[in-house]
């Protein structure tokens, strides 16, 4: 095992999430970091079983056009970074913050690495296209002012996230060459010279299992990270983000897990077709926090714990997701990173952390089984269909059994007694089930199974935030329904399920944070 | 609710279970009671959302001639049954016992029911066919010397286990129908005097939902049992009968979790071809007993709690069942019935329970789903597959999202990361996997997931038995092995999964036990 690298200090102060191009991209927006200054010599890559996550950082001193851009403070020393940056004076980031007041335009779409080796030693200049950097007209007169300004401190830029298939891996591989390729041109090197400078701080089961491969067609430094850091780091910093973190209101929860086909998207006003969450509810933060909590008791059953949800209702009440605008210190949590399979991770105050449990259970079982049961060839296609569906025609609900309520046990007629336990009938009289009925079943099954294990980890270590994070959640209103629900049901009410903006990229965010930071700059 | 039944007291003493006929009924074999002398009214029905269970008991002074017959005690004060008989002296029992030693011959199969209104009240002298009752010829000397013994004290007697799938109720009312009529006609009344002197105590949620059925039907008194109470009451009862209560040795959990297609029946010399179990392991209960407590810890994997199996190895070790032919106290302990849905219930030293959760991925989940993803029409054939199964070939393994062991978590290449992890691939391409591989692998997730969430409520609630009961474990040694693996691998080897030979008809034992005793018989 390597030794673990230096974490590297963000400036997150007025950090704003891009608004995404589409829905299938929503967990991959881009996040702009106006204050953040040293330059950054890494890629960071994190391959899971299923999929690849990148992420690299492109400067440019423009903030974003974006719908999602709010004004923040954000945190300018997070106390959960450990780094001597955060123990700098206030001063100087005010400083570095007023030399670049925000400017109209467009970001820069085909963003460049700008690896810190590029930096000459002594001037601290940028050579190369600096205009390209800076998105100035390369008025000498202005180049001269920015370059005398941007020693150590040339402040703005993006930190960028894409996604591939693990199946795909060379996918991965090109993307990162192409990038490293634009980067040598707009930075007016030799391809060699940006290969000096650029390194693959790579994490996950594919840091291992390719590792070569990346080694070999890159021709620059990897890294391999340990996985569980990285998602700790991840975690830490993400959650520094305005707007990253959300929940559900005890009211949309229900919404969701109670919509069936009568609802829908219809239902689900801020949500697109997909069920996939757009961005901030217009509502107040404080007031929808306020009346979810408050909200939180009374629409619970008051029902024995009995690890079944409620089946669709005609009639969903009022929908709310609350954003945290303010992010509130994090720690201690527990993390649930549903992948291919589901790793939960105990996290102490001082972020020591442990891999106390998990299921293999997972993502990858609600895709494989469902790429065996129905005709959808996506993950989107999948929750598609379970949008649609109506999961009391396979699954057996309290009611089938008893005709009624187990009203002594306070089990409802309407809560799954048995996932699938109308399919199978005596002489194997195999009857044709919807692939809509199907999907949602089995979302239903798997999302509140992982809620249910969640809870119980939660519970034992005392612990009051539940981070969900992992593709396999993908933004997808019922799926985080149903994981919320089963938080809330399980705690009672006492415990509430917290999602992430960029759920899928805890790893990859962790690597891109683990940078050796050069002695000179450190 | 209907206030709950008084209890009778079952004789357990010299309680010997009677050979299966075929590995198919090998769950629903007789228990022989050489002591129990009461008359019984009535017949027990448990109909739950698949099966519906139906215990009746049958007179008979004929042991049976059965290869399990082992010459034990048993408890003749049973602590756990709250009757005004457990506290009777010592010396009448004996002295009863020592009326009947043990007779030669063959049990009589079309054992009739005895109610006690057909026993005249002021000399309980028995009607009808009183050689069909004995089993002796109807010499009138015998004759007079029986019946003056038996006097209330006509003892011995089989108990009698039926299952029927709850989707044809019918089968199991018109056998009930049929028992009535037999009963009327060996004990020489008519059948509306049998109707009398019968009742049906009926248990799980068909009990509400087929009330009118039962009761229209047969023309009998229909009583009404809680479903919970039931199964408690039946685990007291049936853990004190020998032999009932059997578990793996860690040796055979490995072998059994680690078989694969390499292995399969040959590596399991005690089972039977579809690896159900046939009877008591010759090895001594207390050595193997021993050896698998110490060999515990060792055969355990020193890994951190992460919730996966191992996949087969090509040398399982050797195999070994315990028997516990002399019952121990079995309170307090944690109760997980798995039938479609899963209940898991607490049950404190004093007999108080409570259902502290559930989960609805149980028997109903994997039926369902092999229904519709392998050509098996009975869940035997659906074992059958499983048992020739290699879920690698399906299974996402550690090892192929890190092509080595996860070593710093201690996740060995081999364990399942991800239940179908494997079957999803891009653009949707629909491999084809074999019922054989899908069938072990969903065994495997279902199993595994109720042992996890048992053992944590087993910690949870400090308690070191944990019974598995219910129709979805059917002596099957794959799934008994792997709750058993679940069970050692959560807990550190510290806790132990504990089995029933009746494990599916707790509820139906419970109910027929919750007899009203009348007055004079009190």
């Amino acid at each position: 095992m390597l030794p673990s690298a230096k974490v590297i200090h963000v400036d997150t102060r007025g950090a704003v999430i891009l608004s995404e191009e589409s829905p299938e991209t929503r967990d991959s927006r881009g996040i702009y970091l106006p204050n953040y200054i040293e330059p950054v010599s890494h890629i960071a890559v994190d391959v899971g079983g299923s999929l690849a996550k990148v992420v690299y950082f492109t400067r440019s001193p423009e903030p974003p056009s974006s719908p999602s851009v709010i004004a923040t403070r954000g945190s300018g020393t997070p106390s959960n970074l450990s780094s001597p940056r955060s123990h700098s004076p206030p001063s100087e980031p005010d400083a570095a913050a007023s030399l670049f007041p925000p400017a109209i335009g467009k970001r820069t779409t085909n963003g460049a690495l700008t690896p810190l080796i590029l930096a000459d030693p002594y001037t601290h200049s940028y050579p190369g296209n600096i205009s390209e950097l800076t998105g100035l007209a390369n008025s000498s007169l202005v180049r001269d002012t920015i370059l005398r300004r941007t020693v150590h401190h040339f402040p703005g830029g993006s930190l960028n996230f894409e996604r591939f298939e693990t199946d795909a891996i060379d996918e991965c591989v090109e993307f990162i060459q192409g990038l490293i390729e634009r980067s040598a041109d707009v930075n007016g090197v030799s391809i060699d010279e940006m290969r000096k400078g650029v390194k693959i701080m790579a994490t996950g089961g594919g840091a291992h299992k390719f590792y070569e491969l990346f080694h070999k067609t890159l021709c620059v430094e990897v890294r391999r990270e340990d996985e569980m850091e990285c998602l700790i780091e991840g975690l830490k910093f993400i959650t520094l983000i305005p707007d990253e973190v959300y929940y559900f209101s005890d009211e949309l929860i229900q919404s969701v897990t109670q919509s069936g086909p009568s609802a829908g998207p219809s239902a689900l006003p801020a949500a697109a077709p997909n069920g996939v969450l757009e961005r901030p509810s217009p509502t107040p933060p404080q007031s929808v926090t306020q009346s979810g909590l408050s909200a939180g008791p009374s629409t619970l059953p008051a029902v024995a714990p009995n690890g079944v949800l409620e089946r669709p209702s005609p009639n969903p009440p009022a929908y709310a997701v609350t954003f945290e605008s303010n992010p509130t210190p994090q720690l201690p949590c527990l993390l649930v990173n549903i992948g291919s399979g589901v790793s939960i991770i105990k996290v102490d105050e001082d972020g020591k952390f442990e891999r106390v449990s998990g299921t293999s259970l997972g993502g990858g079982t609600l895709w494989g089984l469902l790429s065996l049961l129905t005709p959808a060839t996506t993950f989107d296609e999948m929750l598609a269909f379970s949008e649609q569906g109506d999961n009391a025609t396979v699954d057996m609900l309290v009611g089938d059994i008893y005709g009624q309520d187990y009203s002594r046990l306070g089990l409802k007629s309407t809560m799954i007694a048995s996932s699938f336990g109308k399919v199978f009938k005596k002489g194997g009289d195999k009857r044709q089930f919807s692939p809509e009925d199907i999907s949602r079943s089995l979302l239903y099954a798997v999302s509140n199974n992982i809620g249910q294990i969640a809870y119980m980890n939660a519970e034992k270590y005392n612990l009051e935030r539940i981070y969900f994070g992992g593709c396999f959640i993908r933004g997808h209103a019922a799926t985080i329904g149903t994981l919320s629900y089963a938080i809330r049901f399980w705690s009672k009410g006492t415990k509430r399920a917290l999602f992430l903006r960029h759920e899928g990229f805890l790893g990859s965010i962790g690597a891109w944070l683990k940078n050796i930071v050069e002695e000179d700059d450190a």
